[in-house]
C-alpha cells in the first residue's frame, strides 16, 4: 500500500494567468514537493482563452496545464463562464442581470451574466464546447469544474425580459392552463386571476407581497434555470471529454439553487469551505457564539456541510476550496488559530473527502480578493496555511505503513453511510423564506440546530434529500421538512427505524397551500395528528416546557422561535408539554414529532431518547469536541480552548493524536474488535 | 327587551367566493348558530364581479347575500376598489401606482391603485355604481363598507405623472399664486423659489431634504386625494342605497390619513382591530413591553385606537375586524392567550362598539393570508377564537334577562361621553413626521403616553379632534398639538374644564413656520409663556425632575425624548423643573404645560393632580387592569399575569365576572346608587 | 495695543435676504454692539442676485452690505453657487445630479448641481464672474467664500453622462493607455480587461463588488472634480478680487475631498464646528460617550477638526460657522451645557483661529433649518449662545489691558507649531474606505483615536498631510497611512524626531495594491519588519496584550478592531506582545510601530514612551480636560462634569478663569520664565 492508493489527496486552486510565467515551472515543483497531488485553474480567464469573439488563444495554457503535469500534478480544469469578456457585454449588453429594481448589474467583476440570456448562453457554449474540444482528452485533466459557485453574489434570479418570457414558458409548462395556474396560486384571494401566462410578472413590488405560491414558483424557476444551464455544460462535456468527471463547486449557507437535483448532474460533488466566514455572518448565531468561535469556527458550520455536499450526487465528495488563513469577505476576518488549518483538513477527510483542495496557492497582491490569503504570502514565501498543508501531507504519507502495521489496507478509509439521516430539502426551504411568518425563522436554521444537536451526540449523520433511499437509517430526523412529496411519506411509512418530525413537518402543500386535511397531512399516518394552528415567538419569549404530568424537565427547557400546535390523536403519547398544556414532544411507536424550535439542551435529550430508541449508542460531546467515523477509523477534532479527553475505548490504537486534545487538536484511531464508540 | 333590543352585535368578515358553493348554506347556518348577527362580504371580488371590462356577473353575489339573508344575517358589502382586476391594469397600466425611486407598483395582490388615475377613477365608478345600483336597496344590506383600509401596505402616496400633476392643482388651489406658495414655503431660504406651480416636483430626492412646507402640502394632498376618492364612492351610494349607511374600515397605527376627516363623510366609524399584531410592530413600546404583552397586547394599544376611531364620524362605532387568533403580518405572530379574544370583543364593546365583527370565518389554506386564523381552521372545524366568540354570544343572550333582573333597560348600555377629551390633530402628526428633530420622536407616541397614563388612572377618555366641542368635559388634554387651529385656541380659552398642554403644543404655524410671538402662539392667552427653544434627548438622556425649590419628586422621575424650554410669565406656578432650572410643568389657574416627555409615573402623577382640579376622581389601577363605563355598566378587563381585585364599591352587581380577576378576565357591574367609581 | 491689534475676531453668519430689510440697519447694529466684526452673507442668495439666466440684481446686495460696512462691520462674500435657481434646473435638467441606482436628484433645497455639469460650470461661471466684478474691490468686502461645503449631503459623486465622460478622461490622463490601466488595477484577476477607455463605467452595481483601484480611481476623479471647480471659481476672483482672500468652509466628519488639496488653493483655511452635532453622529463613538458628552461635545471631536483644518493652506485658520445653540440635522439634538458657547469660542482661539463666526444671527423660523439656533431667536430676542458670545467680546475687549498689565504685546498669540505632528492622507483614507476588511475599521477612527491619546497626555497636535514638512517636529505620528508616498518615507528617515506607525502603515501602493515587499513596504527602512498578513477583530473581540517576557502589562490593556501580523527583523525590540505571541509594539532607535489598534489607556502609554523619547514632557490629563497653546498663553478648556485642577505651574498668571475648572470652564495663563507646561 502506497500514498496513491489511499483515498484521501491534498490539492490547491491556483491561477498561473495572474502570475508572470516564470514563475510557474517553480510553483509546480514547490506544490508537488509540499504534497499537493491536484490543482485547479482556469475558471475565471475566459478573457485570456477567447480575447475577442472567436478568437482563441491556448498557448499559454497548454503551457500552465504541461508545466503541472511536468511535475506529476493532476488538473481540475474550471469552464470560465463566470466571467464573461468585455466584448461579450459590449456586444450584448442583454448578457447583463438586472435587479429586482430594474437595474442592470454592471461589468467589472463576476457573475454579471443573466442565465436566461441567449446571448449569454451562445458564448458560453462556444467557449465551453472549445475548451472541452481542446482539453477534454488531456491526459493530466481528471476532472472538470463547470462554472464557479452558481448564484454567488446573489445572483440565481434576474429580472430581465429574458429572464421573464423564460419565466412564463416555464408556468405553462408547470401548470399547463392559465386555469390551472390559477387554481393553484389560489389568485382569487384579491382578484388576482390571470388571463394569459403572458401577464404574469415577477414576483416583487405587489404592495400587499406576492401571492405565496407566485414567489415560490419564481424560486423554483430560477433554480431550474441554473439547472439547466448546468446540463448545458455538461453536455459539452459528455461529447468532448466522455468518461471525465465532471463537478461543481457549491458554497456554503446557499439554498438558492437545489444543490439535490444538480449534484444529481454532477459526478463529483464538492463545496467551498471557509469555517471563519461562514461563522462570521451565519443567520442564527448569537454573538457570543460568533466570539467564542472567531478563530476556530462554529463547530457544527463545517460538518453541517460537509454532510448536506456529500449527500448530493453519486458518493465522491471534495472540498474544492478549503480556507488557508483568513479571508477577505466576511464583515470581520480572522485569523484562524494555530493549527485549525490542519484540523479543517482532517475534519474534511473524517467526513469522507477524496480530496481536500486549498484556496489558493498564493494571496494576490491585487483586486478583489487582493487581502484573501493562501497558502503562499504575494512575497512567494510560505505563510501558516502553507506550513500546515505540510504537515497534513507528512501525517498522510505516514499512513499507509500505519495502517499495514494495524493489519488494515486502504479499504479502511472507504466511507460508510451515518446511522443517522437528517432529511433536507430545499423547496422547503424556499417556502420557509417565501412565508417565514417569524422573522428569525429561516428553515436552514432549524435544521443546522437538528443537525448539531447530533453532533453533540457523538452521531454521525448523512443530510439527504426526501427521495434517497432511507432504509438503512436506524434514525430519520425530518427537522423541517414543509412539503412531504407523497413519495416521502410513503416511504417514511415504510421504514424500519425511528422517525422525527421537526416542526411545520407537512405544512405545505406543493403549490404552498396548508394541506386539508391539516398537516402534518398524509404524515399523520405515521403520527396521527392535527396541526391545528402555529406561533412564532420573537427573541425573548421563551415557553418553558414540562413534562405531562406537569412537573419540571430539566431546568430551563424551553421553546423559543417557533411553535405548532399539535392535536395528538387517541393513544399517541404526550412526552413534554408547553406550559399551558399543548402539546412539546409526541410519540406513536417509532414516530416522533417536536411541536416547535426547543434550547439546545432540550434538543439534544429527545434526540437522544429517540436514538436511543433507535438502538444508537449517544455519546455528550464535551464543548467543541465533534466525532467522525471513517471506515474503520474514528476521528475527532477538537475546538474547545479546554483540552479534552476523547471518548476512546480501552485499546484503541492512535493513527493521530492522543487520549488528550488541545484546541485544535485532531485524533483518529482503529479498535482492534468493532467499531469504537 | 330582547337581544335584538341590545346595542351590541356580533358579526363576521366572509369570503364566499373563495369557497365551493356547497358550503355556503351550511356556513350560514353555522354563523347563525354561533350567535353571528352580521356578516361582511365581497371587498375583494372585483375580478368576479366584473370578469371583463363591463361585463358583470352578479349571479354568484346574489346568491351569497341570499343564502346569508336566508338565515336571517345582515349584510355589510364592500366595494371591491381596493384590488383591480387585471383587465383594468392591462388596459391601463396608469393605474399602478409608481414609488418614490420612480419604479410601478405591480399587479398580483391589493391597493395596486393610484388614487390620482383617471383611468382608476373611471373603472371604480363603474363598479362602484353597478354594484350599488344592484344591491342598494336590497334589504339584507344593512351598510355599505367603502373600499378597505385605505392606505394598506403604505399606498397613500403614488409618485405618477397623474399625481404630480393633480399635486399642482392642488397647490394651486390652496395657495393661490406661485408667490404665495413662495412666501409661505420659504422658499427664499436657499434660493428654491418657483416660478411656476408646473415647475414643482415630488419632495423626493433633494439633496438637503425637501422644505418641510413642500413635504407637508404633499401628505395633504395625499390624504386629500382619498378623501375625494371616499366621496366618489360615497356619492354614487348617495344615489343608489340611500339612507343605508356607508363606512370605512380604518386601521390601527395608522395616520397617514385625516381619519376625522374621513369620518366625516362616513356614517359609521369602524376600525380594524388587531391588538397582538400592533403590540408586535407599535413604534414606541419597547422590547420588554413587546414580550411582556405578546399574547394579550399591550394594555392601552387597542383602546387608544377604540377612543380615536370611536370620535370619527357621527357617533355609531364598529369593529369591522376584530382579531381572532395569530395573524400573518406581524414580525412574530404569537398565539392569543386563552380568553383573549372573548376579552376584547367584551373591551369593544365596553369602549362603545355597535358591533363586533370577527376576522374572518375562516382561515383560508391559500394565498398571501394562509397563515392568517380565524374564526375556524381550513378543515372547517372550529378554532379557539371560534368558541370564544360563541361564549361572547352566549353571555350576550343572556344580557337582557340580567339588565331586566336589575330593573334596567337596553338603554343601560346607550354609550356616554368620557369626563376627559384628548385632543388629536393628523395634521399636527404629518408635521411631527416631517421634522421629527429627535429620531425617536413621532406625535402619535406621544398621544399614546398620555392616553395610556389616563387610562391608567382609571379615567375614560375621548379622543377628539380640535374641532370637536369639548364644552362637557372637565379635563381637556392636548398632547401634541403641533399646529393649534386659531377656533381651537379660541375655544379652548373658552372652556370650563382643565386643560394641558404636552409638548410642541402651538409650535407651528398652519405652513409649518415657528410661529411669531414664539409657541404656543395665542395659546399663550391660556398659560402665559413662550418656549424659548426645544432639545431633542437620545435613547438613555434622563434629565432628573424635581420641585421647584430643588426638593426631589418621586424617586427617578425623568425626562425623556423631548424638552421645550418654557419661559413662563409673571404670575404662571413653576410646579416641577429639570435639574439645570428649566420649568418641566407650569400651572397658571386652569391651564397645564408639560415641557417635555416625562416617565409613565410622573406623567400619571401630573395628570392625577389635573383630574383632581377638574373635580374627577382617580384609580391608580393594578398592572394590566382597565376599566371602561358604558351607560350605566362599568367594564372591567384585565391583561396582567397576577389576578387582581377590580374597583367595584361594595354593592356592586355583577353582570359579568366578579370582584377579582385573572389574566384576560372580564368584569362588568352595576351599582344602584348612581355610577360606580 | 488695542482689540484692534488682536488677532482673535468674532463673527457671524447672516442672511438679510430672509428678512425684512427694514430690520437691516438694527440688526447691524446690534451686531457691532454685541462685539462681532466680521459677518459672511449671500452665499445662499443665488435667485434673489440673478432672477432669471444673466439678468441681474445687485440694489438689495449693494444694501445689504453697506448696511453692514456703515457700522464698521467687515464682510465676507460668499459665493451662492451651493444652490443654483431653478430657471437654471429647468433650462438644463443635466444640472442635477444623479445618484447610484441612476435617479437624478431633485431641485427644491441646496447641492443639486453635478460638478461635471458643463451647463452648471457656465452658469457658475456667469454668476460668480459678475458677482466678483461687482464687489471685488469692495473695502468691506474682507474675504470670499468659495461656495459652500463642497459635498455636504452626499454629493461628490454623480453618476451622471456627463461625470463619465470627464471619468475616461481623467482616467486616460492618468494611466496613459489602456494596457496600463488593466496592469494598474489588475483587470486579468476576473476577466475585466477593458479594450478602450470609453468602456468603462462607475464601479457600482458590479455583483462581486469592483475593481479596488476602479473605486479608489472613481474616488480620486470626484475629488478632483471638486478640486478644479474650487479653481474655477478662484481664477474669477484673481481676476476681480486681486488681493482679496478666498476661503472655503470644510465640515466635520468628512473625507471626500482632499482638503489637503484644496486647502492649498485658498488663502485662509476654515470649516464649520458643530461639537453636538458632530458627538451626536461621529461614528466610531460608543454609546455612553454619546450619552456622556451629549451636551458639551466629546472632548477631542471639535480639536482633531481644529487641527487638522489649521493644517490645510498657508496658515491662516478660522471657524466660519459656529454651533451657537442646538442644531437641528442630528439625529438628535441637544441643547449645550451652558457655557459651551463661550468655552468652544475660547477652545478655537486656543487652537489659532483668527476668526470664530458663529452660526447665525437669527434663528429662522420656516424652511429646512428652522429647528437650527443661532445667537438670536426667531423672535428678534437675544438667545443664550448671543449672550455667550458676548461674554466672550467682553473678555476679548479686556485682554489688551491684561496682556500689557503682563509686559506683553499682540504677539504673545501668535500660533506657534506643536510639537506633535500627526500625519494624516486623505487618499490613504479613501484606499481604507474602499476595502475597510473589518467592517468597523474607517481610517478617519484609527487617526481620531492617536489624536485623543496624544491630546489626553497634554500635548499639541498639528495634524499635517504627509508631504508637509516635517523636520521640526519633535514625534511624528502617523497613525493609518495606507500608502506612504516615496517622498514622504524619505522625508520620515531623515527626521530627526521620533516616528510612530499605526497600523495599517504603508500596506498600499499608489494602486491600492499590496506591495511586495511586503508592508510597510519602503517604511521598513526606518522600521525593519515585513507585515506577514492581518486580521480585523468583530467587536467584542478582545486580544490580550503583555509583556515579550509574558509578564502582564496594564490591566485590561487589548487590542481591538484590527491588528498587523509584524514579523521584526533581527535587532528590533519587541516592546510588547499579543498573547499568541505576535509583536504588538515594536522600536527600532528613534521609529515605533503599533500592530494594531489598542485600547485608550495602553495607546495613551505607548504614545507617552514615544513623546518621552522626543524630550517632551507629557500630562495625563483628568478627564474632559484639554490643553492648548498658542503662543506665550496657554489655555484649558474643561468638559468633565466633576471640577478639575489644571496643570498651572506655581507663579501661573491667569487671564481667564484660575486654578479650578467646572463644567464649560476655562482657563488662559501665562508663566513669566518661559512657557508653562
Ligand atoms: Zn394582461
Ligand atoms: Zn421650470
Ligand atoms: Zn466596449
Amino acid at each position: 500500500m502506497t500514498l496513491d492508493d489511499l483515498p484521501l489527496r491534498l490539492g490547491v486552486c491556483y491561477y498561473p494567468e495572474q502570475w508572470p510565467r516564470h514563475l510557474w515551472r517553480d510553483d509546480a515543483r514547490r506544490m508537488r514537493e509540499l504534497g499537493l497531488r491536484v490543482v485547479r485553474i482556469a475558471e475565471f480567464a475566459w478573457a485570456l482563452m477567447e480575447p475577442e469573439a472567436g478568437r482563441f488563444d491556448w498557448a499559454w495554457l497548454d503551457e500552465a496545464i504541461d508545466t503541472l503535469a511536468a511535475e506529476g500534478l493532476q488538473v481540475v480544469l474550471g469552464t470560465p463562464t463566470a466571467a464573461p469578456p468585455h466584448w461579450l457585454v459590449d456586444a450584448h449588453p442583454d448578457v447583463l442581470p438586472i435587479d429586482a429594481q430594474g437595474q442592470p448589474k454592471a461589468f467589472g467583476s463576476r457573475r454579471h451574466c443573466d442565465f436566461s440570456s441567449p446571448a449569454f448562453l451562445a458564448a458560453s457554449d462556444r467557449i465551453v464546447g472549445a475548451m472541452a474540444q481542446r482539453y477534454g482528452r488531456h491526459p493530466a485533466v481528471v476532472a472538470w469544474q463547470l462554472d464557479n459557485e452558481y448564484g454567488c453574489h446573489d445572483t440565481v434570479a434576474s429580472y430581465s425580459p429574458a429572464a421573464l418570457a423564460a419565466f412564463r414558458h416555464w408556468l405553462a409548462a408547470r401548470h399547463g392552463s392559465i386555469d390551472a395556474l390559477n387554481a393553484a396560486w389560489g389568485t382569487v384571494f384579491w382578484s388576482a386571476q390571470w388571463a394569459r401566462f403572458d401577464d404574469i410578472g415577477f414576483p416583487v413590488g405587489q404592495p400587499g407581497g406576492a401571492l405565496p405560491a407566485h414567489a415560490l414558483d419564481w424560486r423554483r424557476f430560477c433554480a431550474d434555470a441554473v439547472l439547466a444551464y448546468h446540463r448545458r455544460q455538461r453536455a459539452l462535456l459528455a461529447v468532448h471529454a466522455p468518461g471525465v468527471p465532471v463537478l461543481h463547486n457549491f458554497m456554503g449557507l446557499f439554498t438558492d439553487v437545489d444543490a439535490h437535483a444538480l449534484g444529481a448532474d454532477c459526478d463529483i460533488s464538492s463545496w467551498d469551505s471557509y469555517p471563519l466566514g461562514h461563522t462570521d455572518i451565519a443567520p442564527g448565531l448569537d454573538e457570543a457564539e460568533r466570539l467564542r468561535w472567531a478563530t476556530t469556527g462554529a463547530p457544527d458550520i463545517t460538518g453541517f456541510h460537509h454532510d448536506l455536499y456529500r449527500g448530493c450526487g453519486s458518493g465522491r465528495w471534495w472540498v474544492m476550496e478549503q480556507q488557508a488563513g483568513p479571508v477577505n469577505w466576511a464583515a470581520w476576518n480572522a485569523l484562524p488559530a494555530p493549527g485549525m488549518v490542519r484540523a479543517w483538513t482532517w475534519e474534511a477527510f473524517a467526513h469522507g473527502a477524496e480530496l481536500v483542495s486549498y484556496f489558493r496557492w498564493r494571496q494576490l497582491p491585487y483586486a478583489q480578493e487582493q487581502m484573501h490569503s493562501g497558502l503562499h504570502r504575494p512575497d512567494l514565501e510560505r505563510d501558516t496555511g502553507g506550513d500546515e498543508a505540510a504537515a497534513v501531507a507528512a501525517e498522510l504519507a505516514a499512513l499507509p505503513a500505519q495502517l499495514a502495521r494495524l493489519g488494515l489496507d486502504a479499504q479502511a478509509l472507504a466511507p460508510r453511510p451515518a446511522p443517522v439521516a437528517l432529511v433536507l430539502d430545499f423547496p422547503s426551504l424556499w417556502m420557509a423564506a417565501v412565508q417565514p411568518h417569524g422573522a428569525d425563522m429561516p428553515g436552514l436554521g432549524v435544521a443546522m440546530r437538528y443537525h448539531a444537536a447530533l453532533r453533540g451526540l457523538g452521531l454521525d449523520v448523512d443530510i439527504l434529500p426526501p427521495h434517497a433511499p432511507l432504509q438503512g437509517y436506524a434514525l430519520v430526523v425530518v427537522p423541517s421538512l414543509l412539503h412531504a412529496p407523497p413519495a416521502f411519506t410513503a416511504q417514511a411509512l415504510a421504514l424500519p427505524g425511528v422517525v422525527v418530525l421537526g416542526p411545520r413537518a407537512g405544512s405545505k402543500t406543493a403549490d404552498m397551500a396548508i394541506p386539508v386535511p391539516l398537516p402534518p397531512g398524509d404524515l399523520a399516518a405515521g403520527l396521527p395528528m392535527r396541526v391545528h394552528g402555529v406561533e412564532s415567538l420573537r427573541p425573548g419569549r421563551q415557553l418553558p416546557l414540562q413534562q405531562p404530568d406537569g412537573q419540571a424537565l430539566a431546568e430551563g427547557a424551553h421553546g423559543l422561535q417557533w411553535r405548532d400546535l399539535l392535536a395528538p390523536a387517541d393513544g399517541v403519547q404526550v412526552q413534554a408539554t408547553y406550559a399551558d398544556g399543548w402539546p412539546a414532544w409526541l410519540q406513536h411507536g417509532r414516530w416522533h414529532a417536536h411541536a416547535g424550535v426547543v434550547d439546545a439542551g432540550t434538543l439534544g435529550q429527545w434526540l437522544a431518547a429517540a436514538a436511543a430508541q433507535a438502538g444508537l449508542v449517544t455519546t455528550p460531546l464535551p464543548d467543541g469536541l465533534r466525532l467522525r467515523r471513517r471506515g474503520a477509523l474514528q476521528f475527532a477534532i477538537h475546538r474547545g480552548e479546554q483540552p479534552v479527553a476523547v471518548p476512546a475505548p480501552p485499546g484503541a490504537q492512535f493513527l493521530l493524536g492522543g487520549p488528550t486534545l488541545a484546541r485544535a487538536g485532531v485524533a483518529a484511531w482503529w479498535v482492534p474488535e468493532g467499531p469504537a464508540a
